[in-house]
């Protein structure tokens, strides 16, 4: 947790209420792909598994994340918004969750970065899902993310 | 609250560790149209508006309760899961959240109750939003819930 950037995403994400009850803990990030983690026991359902709500909340937090951390890595100082989600709940999850999200195209990067610089705001896609330890997928999100640049 | 299967309902809700943090009340519920409230103090993001996983959660419980309270008054016994949403930020949400579910074609009630009485198992399309004070949506969700008898 040496890098500042990374810092000031996790205390955004833990100064919101709804966020710092999930629990969730920066578990990778090497700029590609993002993991965020949350216990099992803060995120259950009715059923004994993970609450369909936190699956989301952790997905759209894991894009939302890679997205602002790509931003500031590159100087750029923006507000992230999610414009759009497709979820999938695919299996119930009685695992603690991992939320991994990733640019549907790993290319659009530079586009992205560069459309912001340009034109004071861009979008791009990200993929996350919740896998479980056998690999198998609990859930899935395919959402938008718009980024508009603050000055 | 004199309806023992909303004070159920509602006591199944407030049991989920992530959904009580979100502090919702039942506000409406007519049997075609329910709404969940919950204070926006509590559902916060970075911007100070309502937190994005907060409004979908809000939503998915609303349609899981209107789905959930129709086969309880129909005095079927059965599981409710959501199954995919497509979720659509529109708006930022200064406000309390008010999510609204109701069936997409409300006709499609008879034949959701008598297909699981007959399979054990039906599909139904639930459209839920949070609209504003003003009238304008912040958030839509059009969803698809699976109930799947327990006996």
């Amino acid at each position: 947790m040496a890098d500042p950037h990374r810092a000031a995403v996790l205390r955004h994400l833990l100064a919101m209420p709804p966020v710092a009850a999930l629990q969730p803990t920066l578990e990778h990030d090497d700029g590609q792909r993002l993991v965020l983690a949350a216990p099992l026991a803060a995120n259950l359902n009715d059923k004994g598994c993970a609450f369909g709500g936190s699956l989301v909340s952790l997905m759209t937090l894991a894009g939302w994340s890679l997205v602002t951390l790509r931003l500031l890595r590159a100087g750029i100082d923006a507000d992230v918004f999610v414009a759009e989600s497709q979820v999938h709940y695919l299996k119930p999850l009685y695992e603690d969750l991992r939320a991994e999200a990733s640019a549907r195209a790993p290319a659009d990067w530079d586009g992205f970065i560069a459309t912001v610089r340009e034109r004071g705001r861009a979008r791009i896609h990200i993929d996350a899902a919740v896998a479980m330890a056998d690999g198998a997928l609990a859930t899935r999100c395919q959402s938008s993310y718009a980024a508009i640049l603050r000055r």
